[in-house]
């Protein structure tokens, strides 16, 4: 029996505590907490490859362009490389074909990557850093999905004083 | 000095993780845990009063009717009674006038009425059950901000074995 290496996708969402992700389509959050951003940058060191859409992109691209990205850019005709950065639209191109050398993906939103990745089946564990602020405006989480996903919680996890937390849960694939 | 019955109000709220709070307007969700139900019900016996939008009214109005009531419901020209209850345009009948004699009011949704109550200052605690699901579409969980809130959180509890959180919020108010 040949043995395969198991492709591993986990996504990093920052959110406040009613499920937005931002309140600009192409800037990086300002709001989330020291806290999250080490956490965060500690994870993204453990992985392979990166994916996220286009605005997230452009957002933090001094820091993304040195990892391999993988760019959903909705309208892009085949697969085009920028050093370790890689566009296409996953309408056009697998996303599992593209990711098959790898096998610890982060997917790091915005809110469409994650719809996508989730319905795709391409979603394997999820931190959510839950930052305590109600914005009652700005970008959903997920959009995009056509049915319930089910998760398991695994941890939680006070980050700070304030009441940042952050929550690890694994996704419960449906076979 | 007269002394004054401080109001005081406390949000409930059951999400996915996601934020989302409802897939459909007018139904009562069934997707919350046992664990919610029970503390939500123990919670609202504590209560004097309570405050939800009219969608949220006719989905579990053989409940809130035996409460004392505070429906929001656009276009309703003056205070209208029916038995425990009472609807009312907040755009044109102050929500604290008609509260004056209550101590401790729930409120209990939907997304326009926690948006409308943050935004007005009358959010004192939020308490928010997260169940392990992802839903990627339905209604967000406060929407008709125009400024962010900072929250305090107080605890945190994991309810049952899945995974479901509730997590108990401190409104901070700026004065």
């Amino acid at each position: 029996m040949e043995s395969r290496r198991k492709l591993m996708f986990t996504g990093f969402v920052a959110s406040s505590v009613d499920g937005r992700i931002s309140l600009h389509d192409v800037k990086m959050p300002d709001w989330t907490s020291k806290e999250d951003w080490e956490f965060f940058q500690d994870s993204l060191n453990g992985m392979d490859a990166v994916v996220v859409g286009n605005n997230t992109y452009v957002a933090a691209q001094d820091r993304l362009r040195k990892r391999n990205a993988f760019v959903f850019l909705e309208g892009e005709e085949g697969v085009r490389k920028e050093g370790s950065v890689t566009f296409f639209d996953p309408a056009r191109v697998s996303v599992r074909k593209l990711l098959e050398e790898y096998s610890r993906v982060a997917v790091l939103g915005g809110s469409r990557v994650y719809g996508y990745m989730f319905e795709q089946g391409m979603m394997d564990e999820l931190f959510v850093t839950v930052e305590p602020h109600v914005f009652g405006r700005g970008k959903e989480m997920v959009t995009g999905c056509t049915t319930t996903k089910n998760l398991r919680l695994k941890s939680i996890k006070q980050l700070n004083d304030h009441g940042t937390i952050l929550l690890h849960y694994e996704v419960v694939h449906v076979s």
